[in-house]
């Protein structure tokens, strides 16, 4: 009986910044409480989306020009997000990178990884997916497109809410 | 009996950023959860009283000129703020408002006007808006001036609290 | 018996971001809620270990080239940190710490302090300070070094938690 693991406690997260660092710490608290034997769910909005791209799948099909544009500009996958701050094109985010290696932390795609193993819910603002212009199909397949008021019932049961 | 919609619970917001796209998150949320029957309060606070200043009432007297020039400065009512990334001079937000309204999505402006109407609760930070050297009769009149205390006893009793 | 003082309620901050007018609402709202009796637990992750940086304590020692680059490119101490928005290379902050003089609105400084006497609880996150190679005679000496899974235990229990 391995019930003492199942805490029934949950945490929502509301991942809307798509950058590196914010990333990173949105992905290290998912897998901390996974560990712990919370219900985890992260829904991915507006830049947030750009995390769960799957970097193989772009399609430009049935898309607007500006929706193909938005689709090219944006990061493609977590490796390629840009940091929040001292981004300096890319040599910040590299350092960052560097100093995560010497220290020998695991890569963002190795949180992001863990996550989808762990048994992290992951949701898509349907809104954001809608003017963004995303298809299904590009995002990883454990992804699930929701509506905000989807997200707030599951915020409401929730011990922790975050937006970041 | 309509008692059924009244769920007793709550939602507060405090919205610092003062940018267009966490602004659309902030009042998408805002929108949809006093649809779902929740109170909901937002406390602007620093750049977050952008969104609530009324564009036709800005005024110079009273105001030192640090604050005159900060007044000129800041955005003017929500369809003037910038983007939080790929603002691009506003060739950003320029695309993404093409983008909703290729989708048919609501306005900024709409979003907001559809909080006042269906009655969310908005605060303005006493503390940011002696600062910034605003006056009362700047901002949207549903705005009522609180302290920090008063925005936490609130938060106390939400089920969701966000930073946004 | 000062026992109604006591409210047995928590605010837990997750301060991530590293800039001058976010740790200024973040500490505004801990000596709040100090103030109103409620425990409060500070957990500053990724930027935000710059704010309890203690400047005159940098050390180059037992660092590799990137943590000692790192150390010298980031703030050291709060009065240090830049705007998250129209910083323009400091007059734009310059301009808000005149403008809250101007207003006999204590400095961040003072809020730091405040928050310190108050009893707030300062913790790091031990996997940023690891990565970012800070030694933890660098920080402000309440800063206690814990993982995110105890951050977590602590948000549990909290009744309010932001992510700033």
């Amino acid at each position: 009986m391995m019930e003492t693991k199942k805490v029934n406690k949950k945490m929502t997260l509301l991942m809307f910044s798509g950058e590196y660092d914010k990333a990173l710490a949105g992905l290290i608290l998912a897998n901390s409480a996974r560990e712990m034997g919370l219900d985890v769910t992260i829904f991915f909005a507006f830049w947030g989306l750009t995390l769960v791209r799957d970097p193989g799948k772009m399609t430009m099909e049935d898309k607007s020009l500006f929706e193909q544009m938005f689709g090219l500009m944006t990061p493609q996958g977590v490796e390629d997000l840009p940091l929040s701050r001292m981004n300096m094109a890319g040599l910040g985010k590299a350092m960052l990178k560097e100093m995560m290696e010497d220290d020998k932390t695991p890569t963002l795609t190795d949180f992001l990884n863990g996550a989808r193993k762990k048994g992290v819910k992951f949701y898509g603002c349907k809104l954001s997916v809608d003017v963004m212009g995303f298809k299904e199909e590009e995002f990883i397949p454990e992804l699930e497109i929701i509506t905000a008021t989807e997200y707030l019932q599951d915020a409401l049961e929730s011990q922790i809410q975050l937006f970041i």
